[in-house]
């Protein structure tokens, strides 16, 4: 039988790059600096894992059926924004002036990793290019060999539909993250868009 | 109002080293990957700080009176290591040999920040070895001015109560933190420590 502690680290480590040392150092700052703060992230959670889901249209995390903006009626409807991440949804709206609407995947496609079409929503988000209110499809996956392997595909079903493919501008970084590309330079590259040939 | 997914992102803050920006990946990596190591950490994290308290005798984190070494028949009663935090007694006990018993003082000696040995449970400490039982008084502060300063303090308070204050080898790193000392190092100073002039 494990003590309370010793689960309380191993329970930590669920969080992402956190390994033992972290772990055990967030225990002990929480029991001895933060049991307040703690007490309210333990709330948080539990309420957050219960009651967060997908966004029924764009499949951003929300906590209704139709999040916040994709329920906006001041967002341009022609456009639409494919984003591997909800945190590349986040920089792009926070960077550029972009008034249309996204699609997040939530992963991009990866055969190997058993990551196809359908584990990425493809097939809502072909079905909804085909009810013709889409004109322009902006993809704003990665820039990596996944991300562009991903792009391509998306490009092919958007003409498929009639719908017109576009991609960001070079000037993000080869091989970086989207979400860690500084607001400029992101800025930059979204306006600058090209469509795909 | 701000969104449950807002209030997970500004909670997770509370954790150690954890910003803006790896809150956001961690509530996403939550969200996206590990409901259920997500809910096990939300109600073991809440358990905990519910439960968990500082043993009577010591001063660790634990969740019964006194805690599992303080409570064990075979530690040597006349041997007490004083250490900074319990991440500092996990070194020392998996590392080192040391049969003795500890005393843990969540911090340092710190008048600018309001820490004096009453903070540090100073006056429970001078009261046991008061007692006779212990005969030596291992310090084990870490190699900072500060915890330099509250080894000095501890060497007093230990001669006051006619106890034996040792210090452990000089092997540990200056300006180092104890629980990141390699083990080799770490066992090699503890074995070699010397008595306080
Ligand atoms: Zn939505
Ligand atoms: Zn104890």
């Amino acid at each position: 039988m494990s003590t309370l502690l010793e689960q309380l680290i191993e329970s930590l480590r669920v969080l992402p790059g956190v390994g033992q040392k972290t772990a055990q150092r967030m225990a002990y700052h929480l029991l001895d600096r933060e049991r307040d703060g703690g007490k309210r992230l333990a709330g948080v959670l539990a309420e957050a894992l219960d009651h967060i889901g997908h966004c029924a249209q764009c499949r951003d995390f929300t906590e209704s059926e139709i999040c916040a903006l994709c329920a906006s009626g001041s967002r341009d409807r022609h456009q639409l924004c494919v984003v591997e991440s909800p945190s590349d949804r986040l920089a792009i709206e926070q960077a550029t002036g972009y008034r249309g609407l996204y699609f997040v995947l939530h992963g991009r496609l990866s055969p190997l990793d058993g990551i196809g079409p359908r584990e990425l929503g493809l097939d809502a988000l072909s079905a909804r290019l085909a009810q013709g209110e889409v004109t322009e499809l902006i993809i704003a996956t990665n820039p990596t060999v996944e991300g562009e392997a991903t792009a391509h595909y998306l490009a092919q079903l958007a003409r498929q539909q009639g719908v017109r493919p576009s991609r960001l501008a070079h000037g993000v970084p080869l091989g970086g993250e989207l979400e860690y590309v500084d607001r400029g330079t992101l800025a930059h590259a979204f306006g600058g868009r090209s469509e795909m040939s």
